[in-house]
Parts: structure tokens; C-alpha cells; sequence
């Protein structure tokens, strides 16, 4: 029998994550305060995030850096994740590639947010934080939060894009269900919120609004912080498990990635399973070639410009330098919520600049005809997003079809799609239209 | 730090179902012709089922059944399953026993129904035959069976019980998804489904409903067979990997179950996850305890009766030995769906008339108030059917906590309730009531 998945006991659950802003040829540039356009340090942030987190998001000395183990505790609750050889998809492409996927829908939320929200429960916890604020989306990012708060012994409150809290109403149930606030953003709860529903009364909502209005309320409310599930240094550093565990299980499988692939929004799923791998075409010892994927109706990447720019839409955050579409960019209204963001982290940004890495856009109805097409070969149904990466999958295996290479193609399947079911039915009843920009 | 899952490699599948029937002191009573009242063999039932499956419901020779190798290649989608110390569940409730679930949640569809759904779909494409019909509660079956189908060939059509598909529209979408055509019941469709909605135009639908309709459908069909998820033998049968992984994986662990508790519909996961562990039972090597759980709402197996029963309310199917509230037995539409069964499958009943196992009933509410425990304690929302097998898990552990016994608890988590949030809202809402009968 041809062996499927790659399998990690628990034990080798990884001990460090790998900090690539310490192997960077060049090294991401400083955040810098809007006010001064002075450079910012570390305690700069802390009044923002863990403590912890900002010293880790302006940490280029460290290459890596110790899991504390109350979270490997907490990982053990769904780690490590299969590698799987998708040969059902590879039948139904034809193609001699070898396609794998990393499996982080496998866990008890269903995306790989998990993983940075128990490192960033854990260290609010440890600093005396009672309560933390968050944005979400599609609700990935907001569930994985409420979970770790829940586990972790903090009070959680969310801010949900309000097209996403309508789509997507499960997702506000799960949050709930472990006890968070759940509120749809644009909001009346802050003075970001209102002034933006009183422009915009019919205003959809954004990640970049929905993080104003949560960093809002935390900077507004003692003895709280504010926490991202994406974009930032710190996010994609805990990430890196993901990497981590499929380099061991290539080992397992006899092979090494030629492409590595993951979809993106902010660069947390992309960093997550990409910079492990990256780190040995720093010294030239492999040569593996990364893409991100993204909807053409959100291309920072492929049609962004590199410059300093705010995270949120009302310009509460440091400037970032990142890809960027402008920070009051308003997406059209595709499912795959979590990608709807108008920046880039500054690690991709850099890495992307630097020529380490590719982008490639992706219209939405492309991408729901890849999702059903590894639905019906592999039987696991991809979230929106993450169905992107399938489609850069599919693009890539087709051109080895032509060739006849037999390329190892590796991806990062982020999450399911059975909450997304919304999305599916949109798809399948024929009225799913592309929405470029 | 102490370990959370107990993880076996693909290797390790089980090569044999065990069947239960070669070693029951009191053999399951036949099956009888509801016309002649004669006993059934299994060539009777051939223009029903795989002849593979009508093989093995009534085979009470052969303890162990071989696995074919392309139904093992399909298992390795997904299996082996974890098992999980329930370490937070256990803190919760301040128990000293030791508390583990089989974790059948993490697979491509999140219940444990595709273990027989991709049985029963190859053997049926062995054969020849090119479509299948079903009935699902919930959605968990009908999911799975689309699934398989799709992998072996098949086109499948489902009916799905009116209310579950009203309550639970995402399983209806990931059915479709896999290209299953799917009926909600009683619909226009059928004969029966005809005659019902005639006499009771607000019928809710029930599983003997969908039962009748799937197999009128089967049997008016060309080479169309139909295929059941629970109750029957054959389908108990190849959920036992199930507890033969389980039992492996407690070896892992250096335990060995006190008590063993499922949910209970028709038999399928109570059977999967008990029987392996029964067998040592048979001897007098072990003296477990097997608890099956079923709603209050639908209590056949603590206030049914031991008779021959037919299995569908229209009174198609061979008459069947076994606990049962009527065929004609209307239950209350709880949110467990797949519960929602007049009757117990036959090996479950004689194993209950001859004291091998025990049955506890339990109310809605407190069902859902396990739930909501379980899952902020160990971070997976348990579908509203599993949620039944935490209570009695709960019940046992609390008893522990008064004795201070320090007992080994051994569940089966058949599924996560991802899709069944609706349940979730009208649990939160405050709006839930105990539906008894």
C-alpha cells in the first residue's frame, strides 16, 4: 500500500520556531511612528501587544527561538499535523508532479490561526493582561483567539467584518461558544466605527477597519491588549511550526519540495509553511521556488507598491513597511475573507523585494473550480482561501504535464471549508462571478 | 510533558474487522421474511445491499473479516484516528478518573460514518453496481456516503430527514459538493413519500421515513443498490477499527478502560468503539463496563421493547430482532439528528437483553450544557450526537470524583458539530427545551 500520510508523533512536536529576520540578507526595514517618522524599538509596542510578541517582532538577532512549554502543551492538543501525498489529485491533473499538502485543517477551529493565538494568549496571560481584543475575517483568526482566551484564562473580544459575520454566521457561533464578544465591524461601540458608519452607512466592512476599531477598544479599556492573527514578524515566527514539522516529513517521504506554495493575506499561512524551507536557499545548498497566492480582487503582491504604510484603515497602527494597495483599500466582496487585507507583512514584503519569492493573483470562480476539483479527488472540502493555494497547485502541476517533470510540489492547506459552506453554494448555484478589481 | 495523543502510524490500520457475531454467547436472532414470516438468508437480501454486506449481516461463523486493500488505501485518507487524554475535561470537573476519546472527528468530513460508507460503496462497484441510495439524519451518513461514493464511482441520491435539512443546510451543500443529489424526506419522489405527505402534510420527516423512500427509490432503480449507516450488522462490523486502533492505542497509554461510552442511534459508533474492547469481556478477562447513550427524546434501548420490528416506517424492510419504540415511532426534533432512530440494531440488542451493556438516557439540555463544557475544556465543539456519549462520560466521572476512584474512562467522539452551529445559536439563545417523549 502506497503510504498517504506522513506522520509525527508528539514528541517531535517542534521545541524553537525559526526566526528568519535573523538570516535575511536584508534585514526588514524599522517600523517607524507615524507622528515622528522616528524608528520605533520594541517598547514602543508594548503598550499595544504581549510584550513578549514585540520583543519578538524586532528580533533579527535570534535564528530561533524557544517554544515556552505550556504552548507546546497546547499544541499537543492537535499537533503535529499530517503531511499528505495528495495522489487523488495528482491522478485526477495527470501530471507526474508529486503534490503534498500539509493538513492544518486537522485541528479543533480548522486553520492553522491556532498556532500563533495559543503563543499569543499564553504571553498576555503570563504579563497579567485580563482581556484581549481582536479583528477577523472569515472568523478563522477570531475563532483560533476566543479558543486560546478560553484556554488560557482571558476574556476575548472580536471584531468581525461585517460582510463575513453575515456570510459566514457559524463562525460568530464558535467564537461564541468559547465565550467571546462578537461584534460586526464596522461598529457604534468606537469613535473609529461610528465615523466611518456615518461616511459609509452601508460600508461592508474590512480587516483594516475591523483592526482600528479593536485597537481602539484595547488601548480604550485597562488592563487590555490587542493581538493580530496575521501580517506581523511575530505572527509568521510561531507560524514556522508548520514548516517545521513538513521538513521532517518530506525526510519521511523521501523527498524535498521543488515549490512551495500557500495562499495569501497577510503572509501568516504563507510564512508558516514557506521560511523553514527558505532558509537553505539562503546559502544556495537547495533552490526551491515559493509562491503566494492571492485574489486578483485583493493583489498587494502582484499590484501593490513597496512603501511605508499603516495596518488599519484609520491610522492608529505604526507604518509597516509592506506591499500595499493603501491602507483605505476596500476589497470587493470575495469569500475568501481572510485575504481581504491591503497589505503584505514586512518579512514577505522584504523577501518578495529581495526576489526570494513569487506572487500570483487568482479570480475567485478559478479558485472555487480548483476547491471542487480537490473536494472530489482528496475529500477534504479547502476553505476559500486556502483554495487558492490549490490553484496555484493545479497551475504548477499542469506545467509539469507539458514538461513531464516530475516536480515535488508542496502545499499549505491553511483550512477546511466546512463552515465556508455559504461560499460553496454561491459556486454551485451558477452565480459566482469573478470580482476583479 | 505529559502526552495528550496517542498517535499510530498508517501502517497500523487494522487489516480485519471483528465480528462480533462468531463470539456472542447468544447469537443475533435471524432476520425473517415479514410475508412468510420465514428466516432470512443472505441471497434474500442481495436486491437490497452489497452481496458482500448481506454476507457479512448475517455471517456468525468468521470473528475476524479481512479488509480489502483498496477499502485500507481509502482509510489511510484520514486513519488512524487519535486517541486523546481529555486532560482539561478531567481538570473541569475535578475528577481523579482518566478520561480518553477516540477522536473519529478528524477526518475529511468530521464523523466516524465513512468508515462504513467507504466499505460499503467499494463493494457495491466490485459488483458491479453503478448507483446508491441512502438515507441521512444530520447529514454526518449522507456526507460520508457521498464522499465514498465519488471516490469509488458511484452516483449517489440522499434523502435527508425534512427537519435535519432544514436545521443543518451546510451538510446539504458539502453532499452536493460531492455531487450527490439530495432529496429532503418525505418528499413527492416515492410512492411513500406520497402517501405520508398526503396524511401528514407538516410531517418533519424521521430516519424510518427516509428509510422507506431511499429503498423504494433502490428497488424501482436499474442498478441501483441501496446502502444504510447504522443498525445493521454489516456496518457495526466495519466500524470496529474504530476500538481496534482504541485498543492499541490505551496499550500506548499503559491503560486499560473501566467504562466504555457512545452515543447511541442504531448501533454503528457504540459498536465501533465497544466491541473490541467486549471481546475480552466474553472470557472473563476483562469486566468492562459499556454504556450507550441515548436521547431521552428517542429511548428505545431504556424504554423500548425486545420484538421484531420492521426497520422504516414503510415497512419494507426484513423484520429485524430488536429493541424498539415502533416502527411508527415519531420523535421530537431534538438537534441530534442522527439519533432520531425508532430502533437498535440487532447486535446491540441481544448484547443489551443479555446484560453485556447497560443504555442511560439523557435530556437535551444537559446534553448541550456537556457540550459547551467539553468544548471550552478541550477546544473541540462535539457534534450534538457525541455530545450525548460526554454526558454519560460526565455522569461517570462525577461519580468517580465522589468515590475517588480513579477509573479509566474510554469515549468515542463520533463527530465535531462544526455544522451543527444552528444547534449551537439555539443552545445560546436560551430558547433550547427538553423534548421528552
Amino acid at each position: 500500500m502506497k503510504q498517504k500520510r506522513f506522520i509525527l508523533q508528539e514528541s517531535e512536536i517542534p521545541t524553537q520556531w525559526y526566526n528568519v529576520q535573523a538570516e535575511m540578507p536584508n534585514k526588514v526595514l524599522p517600523f517607524k511612528n507615524p507622528g515622528t517618522g522616528e524608528k520605533m524599538g520594541p517598547e514602543d509596542l508594548y503598550p499595544i501587544f504581549a510584550k513578549e510578541c514585540c520583543n519578538q517582532e524586532l528580533n533579527q538577532k535570534d535564528t530561533w527561538i524557544n517554544i515556552p512549554e505550556p504552548i507546546r502543551e497546547k499544541y499537543a492538543y492537535y499537533r503535529c499535523t499530517p503531511l499528505v501525498r495528495a495522489y487523488g489529485l495528482e491522478e485526477a491533473l495527470d501530471t507526474p508532479a508529486h503534490i503534498y499538502f500539509k493538513n492544518e485543517s486537522v485541528n479543533p477551529l480548522g486553520s492553522h490561526k491556532i498556532n500563533s493565538a495559543l503563543a499569543q494568549a499564553y504571553y498576555l496571560k503570563q504579563e497579567g493582561i485580563t482581556n484581549v481584543t481582536t479583528e477577523t475575517g472569515a472568523g478563522q483568526w477570531g475563532a483560533a483567539l476566543s479558543y486560546a482566551a478560553k484556554l488560557f484564562g482571558l476574556e476575548a473580544a472580536v471584531y468581525q467584518v461585517k460582510i463575513s459575520y453575515e456570510q459566514k454566521p457559524y463562525r460568530r457561533s464558535v467564537m461564541q461558544l468559547f465565550g467571546a464578544q462578537v461584534t460586526p465591524s464596522p461598529s457604534m461601540s468606537t469613535k473609529f466605527g461610528r465615523r466611518i458608519l456615518t461616511d459609509f452607512p452601508n460600508h461592508q466592512g474590512s480587516l483594516g477597519t475591523a483592526i482600528s476599531e479593536a485597537l481602539e477598544l484595547a488601548m480604550s479599556t485597562p488592563n487590555c491588549k490587542y493581538s493580530l492573527g496575521s501580517v506581523l514578524n511575530h505572527v509568521c515566527l510561531h507560524q514556522t511550526v508548520i514548516g517545521l514539522e513538513a521538513e521532517k516529513q518530506m525526510a519521511m517521504a523521501g523527498e524535498y519540495p521543488d515549490e512551495v506554495i500557500a495562499c495569501f493575506g497577510g503572509g501568516s499561512n504563507f510564512c508558516g509553511i514557506a521560511l523553514p524551507f527558505l532558509r537553505h536557499n539562503f546559502n544556495g545548498s537547495r533552490h526551491t521556488r515559493f509562491t503566494a497566492v492571492e485574489p486578483t480582487a485583493c493583489p498587494k503582491l502582484t499590484k501593490g507598491k513597496f512603501d511605508y504604510d499603516f495596518g488599519d484603515e484609520g491610522c492608529m497602527t505604526p507604518l509597516i513597511p509592506m506591499y500595499t494597495l493603501g491602507h483605505d483599500f476596500r476589497p470587493s466582496n470575495i469569500h475568501a475573507g481572510g485575504l481581504r487585507y491591503h497589505g503584505a507583512g514586512a518579512i514577505v514584503s522584504q523577501l518578495l523585494k529581495d526576489g526570494f519569492i513569487e506572487a500570483m493573483d487568482a479570480e475567485q470562480l478559478e479558485v472555487f473550480k480548483a476547491a471542487e476539483l480537490f473536494a472530489k479527488s482528496e475529500g477534504i472540502v479547502p476553505a476559500p482561501e486556502s483554495s487558492h493555494a490549490i490553484y496555484g497547485v493545479i497551475q504548477r502541476a499542469l506545467e509539469c504535464k507539458k514538461t513531464g517533470e516530475k516536480k515535488v510540489i508542496l502545499f499549505n492547506l491553511s483550512g477546511h471549508g466546512l463552515i465556508d459552506m455559504t461560499a460553496y453554494d454561491d459556486y454551485m448555484s451558477g452565480n459566482m462571478v469573478n470580482t476583479t478589481l
